[in-house]
């Protein structure tokens, strides 16, 4: 049952930069609000936006032999992402393995499990997601798979599909997707665009959106 | 029952600009420790210190509709407070509701609830103490209520009550007692100047708060 | 029972530096991946690396009257180690006590409850490792001990034993294996600088540590 | 500020016992869906249901000295109701308190921290609700209060409220709500009885409250 | 995209009984260890084993009114698979949808949130692993969908796969897996039967699976 | 690092055996409130109440290979004690390993992890005191402990030392202190007999420890 999948498809890096620069609210909400990866997902530190190709990992809790395997399948552009096997905090990846994947065009590590070296990754520019910091240390005994579909953090995610992560939190954006959200999250982000505006200038939601008639026909009181 | 209370009182400005200035540790300190929300509730970036009255907002799981209704109701100097009706981590805010909100004079968010568009709230100003970032869109279908007493984050606040929130968290002042502990946490703060100037001369706490005794009385041996 | 040891053994003061210097997750590896605090234990602001000797204390559930005898204690270099003997979010900790911790000599604290003041505490560049952010305040009524072994966030530590603290969390290294543990981090930051060189020039981990053989003969499948 | 309220007014006690017979979820349904404590407060034992008079208590986190002064203030029927000030999982009661609860009428415990001898209350058929079992002992050191309005696992008590306690958890109903909540419930029941046995002779929601056609209208597709 | 899908395909009616009488962990053994739900979904009461196909409904928070659409498609020996678009602990689920369920052949609930009425449906002995027993009420407001694939406490679940629940937790096998797993699954209750007997008669585990050579050559000692 | 201690000293079993009819919480008492291992430790059925000397192990995450090492090493009258070496809740132990465990004379298992089969365990009478109930298998690559000094859920646990565990959770006493603490523990017993009677006959803790004056004195006020 082990495997590493070495050819998959990713989609086109235009349409994955498109999303980067929307973020992960936008996109979120451009394809449905689907797609986010739980709450307790938290970047090292603040700041960064990415989006990339997921290069996945199935490994077992405290094992983090799989990984340098994923390194040897990452394209330029690529965003790793980890699913432990059962719960798991442990440290899995840290500054040598960074190193490894920045070389490799890794843009950025998405692991629901826990990171270590995080002053280093910080100082690389190499951003993380994770579930936790911590710096227990892992083995290298066991198999698990690369490139297969996996669930991280609540989210199903599929080798080459487009994972989207900032201060927010991460996204996933099915591959075949991945242009239509473009287009959707661009036509939000200009409609949003005029909305601020008129916000700012003190006009309300309320008439913006049109809602009193709904609301006092809903019952709601002003007293 | 869903109502929208318009009139609300608020306590005097000069007063919530003090307990601004004094802080949430002394404040709570001052008011006899009572007041402070639970300590999941944690600012989206570090600095800000704010007060302000509470317009308050009672909101289903995963529905944001009545904050456009809050906003109508917003004074200069006012905090939206949230409370979710059942726990809930859903982004209920972000950076739209935010211009909206501060151009009717909001200071700032406390939401025992999410928030998205941190980086843009930030690179706002304007601040959340949230129980969560999470960028997981909401509905607007299920009325709630605005102006009405909550229990936000294991604190009971009334509206127009006094929010004071900082790095430490979230504290919530009665409107009556704004005055009264106001005078109180400046007393408070007269009396630690002088021992912490003592303190960091080396003088123990044992010495100046006369301990020993005390703690010798009650059993306390030094091996 | 509530005892105060007066005089403990601490370790050398070079081997304590060099520690700080190697950070925790190489002390972590280096003494055979044990001693780490558990992962909730948090820096309440970044970029502090600091070791020192656990002056350690054992404290009632919001009550700190044991920091307090506990600061009369510290030598130059200390770290104070608080372990509640239930488990507590209350903040035992603000500026006053960090300024009497620091005017005696102490480095930071690593505390298995709250802190708060933390914007007073970054300021002083006084760094706290905690469990929670949390102003709530406590007592002074009941005893606790004070350099008495102790269990603090999932980890036995003894009073002199070296505290190793930074980014990635909190690590304790026995006060007598202090300088061996030294000696190992060391060499293994050097063995680590030369993979580094290689990882960053493309090498792959699978090669460096020569793992394709293993992972074949384990049945690890390429597709 | 440590207060014991003596004489607190009591619903009547038909309408407490009509609340027990309706239970959690069809009263808190009867009320407009508010008055849930948190869902961590769970029983100690299966089977349990009851309704009672609230008599708060306000207790520092670990001393249990106020439940003592708590006791003397039951009547025949009342419920004690404690809520930490802070945080807490200890085991502020056992036995020997539940035997003397009992010999003043008490005909329960919600505790929003922890209790302990469980198999003992068990079989003295004295339910608690609470949110851990633990069997940490506390102090007699710090003062609280009795009787004072408290928010308990996140719900606003009075004291003299109705408290009624099921396999489902915790509500708590306004004293002076009482009566009318209890007809809504009674209500409630009559009108789920019916429903009751059509669903069960295979009728459909969908059908018995006419569902399809806003389902219909709202957008929602069969394939 | 709110969809119902009518007519999913469904295992084979005697693999799904054998796999619920092989129970949880015999079946995610057998297949490879994969298929566990998270380890906070817990039967409201113990004792039941039960397999059936999943009807799966993806809901908003706080919103039962896709249970009442996914009620219809149900057929006999079905399993009702409910997961929530975000985390929500609200009591989606009682007796009276119990009653409509089992009227259409349901065998139990696995809910990634909460359920209410626990000592009703215990007493109609219908089964159900929930994250939470919660009375708080729901809305019937905002779409959502039946029988599309759902992440459900960490585990990808499609309509029609096979859903064995026990005192152990919950597992899914996928639909086209259920007849290879469940011959595994006995292969490895009969292998269990014989080590049973012979670990009962007093032999060790290290005897019977000869582990004490590989133990030695990694460096175990005794002392 | 990876060793098996096979000579272990354990307690007199008449004290062991005494401390167990004392139960968890009055040994506790017993012995100055300490020993309690975390309230996340919970008995997979209630009713048990045992003791029995500490067989202890330190094992990886996910890696339940000492296990079977440890049972080697079992005497009649042994409560094996499992802390994995970073937080783990796998499913380490089910009704093959209890069928062993029990051949060698097990009374029951304390494990800060997971445990499966409970269904089987309950019907064999083997008690477990766990983290969670978790079907997840886990594999045997890599070495740990057998009957070194562990952490265990937040206890300093060594070999031999007395584990007590019953309803309440699990308490450790020193191995050299069974005798005295079980005297203290009787003791208490016979004291609390007498307050029993007294407090159900409906005299109040207030008199019988004679509390007024002191709560007086501190400032209670009765109103």
């Amino acid at each position: 049952m082990p495997v590493v999948v070495r050819n998959i498809e990713r989609a086109d890096r235009a349409a994955i930069d498109g999303l980067a620069h929307a973020g992960v609210a936008t996109v979120h909400e451009a394809q449905g609000r689907i797609g986010l990866l739980t709450h307790h997902m938290r970047p090292i530190y603040p700041g960064a936006r990415i989006a990339g190709s997921a290069v996945t990992i199935s490994a077992p809790p405290g094992d983090n032999w799989m990984v340098h395997v994923a390194i040897e399948q990452l394209k330029e552009g690529d965003i790793l992402v980890l699913a432990p096997t059962s719960p798991c905090v442990d440290g899995y990846f840290g500054d040598l393995l960074a190193t490894s994947a920045m070389a490799h065009g890794c843009r950025g590590l998405v692991i629901d499990a826990g990171v270590r070296d995080v002053r280093d990754l910080t100082q690389m520019g190499f951003p993380v997601w994770s579930k936790a910091v911590f710096a227990q240390g892992t083995v290298k005994a066991t198999l698990g798979s690369v490139n297969v579909p996996v669930v991280c953090a609540g989210a199903a995610i599929e080798p080459g599909d487009v994972i989207v992560a900032d201060d927010d939190g991460v996204c996933v954006v099915k591959r075949a997707d991945a242009a239509a959200v473009l287009r959707k999250a661009q036509e939000r982000e200009v409609a949003e665009e005029g909305k601020r505006k008129r916000l700012a200038a003190g006009e309300l939601g309320l008439d913006i959106y049109d809602m009193r008639g709904k609301l006092e026909q809903m019952g709601l009181k002003y007293v």
